[in-house]
């Protein structure tokens, strides 16, 4: 490899550009790795309308999987330990902490490191090694990233069907488990509500209800294990609230877990919750205003409620081990719905954007 | 005892009337203790204001002590098993609730009872046996109520100067624990408030740091513990903000509790968390309406809240365990600084509404 | 119905006697209800010979599902609220606690009560009403007896296949819980410990290894989930363990349940969890006498273990909610694998005693 | 410095040899401290006599204070990020973990490293750079050693008083929490006993009773916080749980926290416990071999027994900040009340043995 395409991102809403880069060199620790499959996430489409800051020009891609073409000096292992060499097919965690600072030691939350950098949102593609994100035919990796070689029997479709939607809500359940027998509301169905669907029905979940749309990401819910699902955009919200509470016996759901992103959805998650109930915010990524809010309810209902932000290469590595559970590595490859070249990553962004998309991937 | 007089709001914001009702008679496992002290709440305020539903006319009072004067058959015992007898002194706890509902027995809530009931709060004065508040010479206890003798060494005024703050203050904290070494702020210097001091620094936090006031509280927060205390009136939101978060190395707090009950207090609050930290909604008891909230904040900080309401018998038998520990009992008394007969109640109330007491109470 | 006839144990290690007793009357809150089937436990089997100490004569059967017969006064709803009329098929809660001692109260450990009493093993059959085991063709049924009826769909095999069992485990694995992703030993495969394997399986472990026997039962280990099974017989407890380990990657399981009973499993059973991990100890629940142990491994390998004690009434209810989730009705109506008469419990009674039976009932 | 004294061990229970190593260079990342004070910790006396596999010859001590001497390139912080300079005043972390392997990564159970070395235990002084122990002039640390600065109003004395006593009691309390109102036995005075003693305070334990010996290390229990305390020496094991019991309402306590080592201790500690409580077993470093347990009380009493090893940099961290909290420094400091130079390393190391020094250190 001599260089490698990438789709760049140069203008906030402005169609992103085919460019070439040279393949970059490998210093100890560090690799390259030439791309199978990279997602394109919810949050790159935020990223692509300037709705998060992010340097310019920028290669986007954070869900990525590809084949190790050259090893730095003593990369020899994964995050496991297992042999690492030129030539296996691996993700990694799209994020990179310093493990020194007061989030990183003293309080152990990593996600919250000071100067945390993540491939596809914080690299810009005018520094070398330009290469920093994963829509493109190949990607740098910084020395220290979290590489897990893929077993092969766990197809490359899958890993990008969960991409860091997966790992997104196993962190969120951490914080604010789903425990055998709960009753569980999921708010959203796109990739990480039905990731969340899909962790809340493997925890034991005694009834998962999920509240989304449209009708093709239903099906989806449905066949990720919700036992009902209500349409977001045909119903009221106080009909849904309704509908949703009247299965649960009207109390509301032990486990409400947001996976919206829009601001009002806190709101109605929180009338979802049992008294006494957790409600999970995890879908507030970005940050979309304020909301009219009354915190009495924290109160009366005394609620436990909280917040998650990305996750940590252990939930990579407990996001491979679920998808070698049957049946979720076959469902999380039937999320993604649409494969499309670099070249035609405008076209692919337009699919996510619109919400045609289960799920849309590059195949560079 | 053939009558007792008792202090009864007969409309929302009138002076209290002073009426005379004959004494109770009890059924098997009742009683109806004389009253010695009985403390004046700031939710009697918002009673008396008509800001929480209530019957009326209404005795109000839920914080009191007082001598068992008749016990009905089977009362023989307090609700740790110890003998019970006619003059003993007692406290016990404020509400009563079914053990049957869905949230008494399946979700193991029982402040959220469907059925829950207050002495001076759920019970009309007109109803026999009418005396169900403490703001009377008498009150008559249900069966099924959790009464607790006092030993001996324990002084009224130190129970009902910790009155329903210290035990809502341990019902919070045990869903929102301050572990050994934690920084924690405070919110509020009202009983709640100095309560959650004396529970932070009882339980090992590192640094109480208290926001409040007037001046005259922060000199009791200061001798209940708080290590550093923030006039809430002398500074500008933001200006306080800055203070609190230079006590905590810039980061904020490992536990925030928001001991307030003005809704804003719940953004500050926020604001005065690290992140990863967490923060208990205690002070929103009554429903003051919305604030512009931005719920962004809870993922990005992927904080824990909680709320927490009420309190449990558990509880009270805490608070009295607490008091037990020196130098909790002498301080809590020492909040006790405004003490009336029960025919001067009207200008009792005025002390607490206009926030010159440090607790006030009625001597019957 | 004018009396009920019932197997009777009069002495440890001799054959049940089949007595017939008039049929009681109920008072307020009782129930007399006609049985339909009775599980015999492993525990009655120990009860049989002795090893525990119980009231003689004595009607056992503590795992029963009826048909109310007659309702006391007041006896309106069952545990979960719904009406409650003579024909409808129910089960119970097996034990009755005060509800005022100090583990009831205060510490919140009812299984603990200082005078809990559980039907089939706490009552002389010489004392009215007689029947208070489910051995029997009635019992009656005390007030506050935690009476649950049962959903139409759920079949009454099913609800006595799981038996005491799945109460048990459901129990133990709130104190010890098995969290997703987690890589399980379960060491026994008699109900207790199929029961263990359904509520790991159920709660997501990744990975599940059944260590019992003999044959018949590691086939149900396997119908009931378990990825591995290892015959407790036909190894050697070094080779048992080497094959244990060599599934857990070398360090042992984040989680062992130990469901034997026979006190060297313990020994085994702290070999097998990795270090951090959690181990609970749920079959001692007879006194089986003293092993060697070696304490510094609790130390070294940083474990937490938990013992757990019978069950709540929320735990029946949480374990016919259980069942209601497919497949596990059906698996555990499979586990019932041989059905006698009541006139025949001696012959039932070897059945259990001599491993053969899956499960044994009596259908009076 | 060109070189530097140290106490070494070259044979089990043989004197210590006083010999002289070259002052080590230090390469990126390392430093060499001159040592101001060296705590000789029960542990050494272990290995003294052989008891715990270590490598001969050895430099001990791993409860150091020192002045920073040299530091290696890129050594500009210490672990709190506080910048460090030659002739700062500093403590460390004992142990080094790899950080990549199963228990650093995937468990994050860091004190269970695969390769975890320690000071004073894991070196030995035959291999360059020879000074790896705190019982000499100088040390030499390895790249990656938690270091901590130490603020000038914390004494020597108190953070060598502590040793690694405050800091191990402080993650087996994490791991085994004391929360609000417990009573608390701990069982030993040794330095262990009397940290966890001052946790459990510390923590707002209602009651704390010691068990230990002898009057010495009692008074020193008083002075730590001990609401009780039972000699073991003056009374048969029965009267001495009786002793105990009767201070816990015979129920037994909350928390037991087992600092004893000998293994008889923990069938003691059990019998101590209340059903449903909370046994630490933190003194079982040393493999001293079996006891006759019935592991029938786990699963009846239903406890939860937690297990403890070493401590974590953080620890270390939370140690200090638990000695600026008064008055602990004051007390621990107390604790030292046996000071030695380092020619006398053999009569310090008699007085620890006889159980005569609260602590013992060598001033070099």
């Amino acid at each position: 490899m001599l260089s490698a395409r990438a789709a760049v991102l140069t203008a906030y809403n402005r169609p992103l550009e085919i460019r070439e880069f040279p393949a970059p060199a490998v210093a100890a620790g560090e690799a390259v790795v030439r791309v199978e499959m990279a997602g394109i996430c919810g949050t790159d489409v935020h990223l692509w309308k300037g709705e998060l800051p992010v340097p310019l020009p920028i290669v986007m891609g954070h869900e990525t999987v590809g084949w190790t073409e050259r090893l730095g000096d003593g990369l020899e292992t994964d995050w496991r330990g297992r042999p690492l060499a030129a030539g296996h097919r691996v993700t990694w965690a799209s994020s990179i902490v310093c493990g020194e600072c007061f989030y990183c030691r003293v309080k152990r939350q990593p996600t919250r490191c000071l100067s945390r950098k993540a491939y596809g949102i914080s690299y810009s593609a005018d520094q070398p090694p330009h290469l920093r994100g994963g829509h493109a035919e190949a990607i740098h990796l910084r020395a220290g990233t979290a590489i897990f070689r893929l077993p092969d029997e766990l197809e490359t479709t899958a890993v990008v069907g969960a991409g860091c939607a997966l790992a997104t809500a196993l962190h969120g359940t951490e914080r604010c488990p789903v425990l055998l027998g709960d009753t569980v509301i999921v708010q959203g169905t796109g990739p990480v509500g039905l990731a969340a669907i899909a962790v809340a029905r493997q925890s034991g979940a005694q009834k998962v209800i999920a509240i989304g749309g449209p009708a093709h990401r239903l099906d989806l819910a449905r066949k990720f294990g919700a036992d009902e699902v209500i349409d977001f955009a045909s119903s009221e919200p106080a009909a849904r609230r309704e509908a949703a509470l009247a299965q649960t016996g009207g109390f509301g759901a032990d486990v409400v877990l947001e996976c919206v992103g829009i601001p009002t959805a806190v709101n109605e998650g929180i009338e979802l919750c049992r008294d006494g109930g957790k409600f999970l915010v995890l879908g507030q990524y970005a940050n979309a205003g304020d909301i009219s809010f009354n915190p009495h309810l924290i109160t009366r209902k005394q609620l436990q409620i909280a917040g998650s932000w990305g996750f940590e290469p252990r939930h990579v590595d407990r996001a491979l081990a679920f998808l070698s559970m049957s049946p979720w590595a076959e469902r999380f490859a039937g999320e993604v719905t649409h494969r499309y070249p670099l070249a035609e990553a405008n076209a692919a962004f337009e699919t996510v954007r619109d919400w045609r998309a289960g799920k849309t991937v590059l195949i560079p």
